[in-house]
């Protein structure tokens, strides 16, 4: 018998959804909001919950051998460095819903909305001629299932598509994959770049003040992965210099994004507020229930991060 | 030996693409504008032309054989109703602009690109949960190359797709294929319409008060093929009522949109300026000097009008 805690905004949701499925073999409390609500003497053996509010109890749960993280982003439990503990992620379901937000802004550019907007105010017509997709170059920082399938959309559009990953491995859909220190040669030339990277210690920052000086002007940055990854002064500075088109920044250094931030009134920039892609129960409970049915039968674990590394 | 007259705002780099082409057995000679300037005397047996153009001078041209149209709509040179005169169109080459297009528009609602806008105005940081197009129902009147093409990104969003043709036969990416009686089996559960219809005597007003009247108030209403299929007064007053959320318009009735039209003030309006897809020379080219070669050498010519039927 496992004691499942279930720490999560949709506990109540995620609970129905556990108690419908034909899990066995756990006894199961819940907790929607409080860390400090939950009943540390029920020695919990498993989580499943959401990392901000996970981060705060587990150093106290003693008895927790794997946590299932709700959200794609885990750094907050492989920051705890608890040796003991198994952390899984969720993949996957992401794909759908970040290709969405990606060419929603990518077209939004590339078929100059906006223009249209104004000349339908002043109630002019001309045929400004939109450039459109085809032939245009999009790099990916992230090669992972959601860069793929990101990768993969492009091609239907005619882009030209390259990437940076770890390993630089080719990769389908992908006409030229760089290694991280190959910047120099992906960077410049893109008309979007798209970061879906996790925050690491090797990503933090990697889009800084250089990196950004590689990127030609007219180019459109497009952070739907996290926030650490840009040095948000450099963007700044690199936006108000109009040595970048425009960025289109789903997450943040510090969020929610401070209500001084000068990101919120920049003209040139479009703020989503982290909802690329929204955890649905609905669909990460699928995950937890496989992974539960593996960790009893002591199979291997679906999206286990290597907490060493951090993904 | 052939007469070529080339009738186009872009004749001068229609000249020097044919030019430079392999095609021989040509004399040509081109006008930019005013077909009045055209030198008939020249006893033209060909043209490559715009219809809005040609069909001032076509009836006057006593040796013209065949007309290459550079757009996909034909009507100004089927309505000459000139029996000895044979018209090809274009198609294949849009697909991919009127893609763009018709998503640039859908996940600018899916997606709710002017509610984060608004919040970014307030500096209000909250995730509203845009639906996205996962298992929505995209609706699809014309289902010749450009439909389908539009039917095969809605299934890479996953979408479900419905459309109507005159065959009613089915069709790759396309769930459940209706004929134009239909349209109360068709209408309904849209939440997205997208017409792609030519004008023909069948599809004048196809989009009545009747055929709106069977959309849910969600849906949004996307026309770019051509504006006679929409009873403008009918999708005037139905915008009006909130019977439908919004109306994306890139052709209308009458061309420019007359200025005191109500369409260019109403907020769930989005008006482009007949700019969903563009004729580039560099692509229509291609398909008259096929065509040209084609005739040449007396084979069936590509994409080639049924004058009686109109497309």
């Amino acid at each position: 018998m496992h004691n499942l805690l279930i720490l999560s905004r949709d506990a109540d949701q995620y609970r129905q959804l556990i108690d419908e499925s034909a899990l066995s073999g756990l006894t199961i409390s819940q907790c929607v909001d409080h860390p400090a609500k939950v009943n540390l003497d029920l020695h919990h053996t498993m989580m499943l919950a959401e990392p901000d509010l996970a981060k705060h109890i587990l150093p106290k749960c003693a008895d927790i051998r794997w946590v299932q993280s709700t959200w794609a982003g885990v750094k907050p439990l492989v920051d705890l460095n608890l040796p003991n503990v198994r952390v899984t992620g969720i993949k996957d379901v992401f794909g759908l819903q970040m290709q969405e937000y990606v060419f929603t802004y990518i077209l939004h550019f590339a078929r100059e909305v906006e223009r249209f907007q104004q000349l339908q105010k002043q109630r002019h017509w001309v045929r400004p001629v939109a450039e459109g997709l085809s032939a245009k170059r999009i790099g990916i920082l992230g090669l992972g299932s959601i860069g793929l399938e990101v990768a993969k959309t492009a091609k239907h559009f005619n882009m030209q598509v390259v990437g940076i990953s770890r390993s630089a491995q080719p990769k389908p859909n992908v006409d030229r994959v760089y290694s991280i220190s190959q910047a120099a040669e992906f960077a410049p030339n893109l008309d979007y770049l798209v970061s879906l990277l996790p925050h690491t210690v090797e990503t933090e920052h990697l889009i800084n003040q250089d990196f950004l000086a590689l990127l030609p002007a007219h180019c459109v940055l497009i952070n739907a992965g996290r926030g650490q990854v840009i040095d948000e002064a450099a963007l700044c500075s690199t936006l108000m210099a109009r040595k970048l088109k425009a960025a289109v920044l789903d997450v943040f250094e510090n969020e929610p994004l401070p209500t001084d931030h000068p990101f919120w009134q920049m003209e040139n920039v479009m703020i989503t507020q982290h909802s690329a892609a929204i955890s649905k129960p609905t669909e990460i409970v699928n995950v937890f229930i496989d992974n539960v049915q593996r960790y009893q039968q002591n199979l291997g674990l679906r999206f286990e991060i290597d907490v060493t590394r951090g993904y």
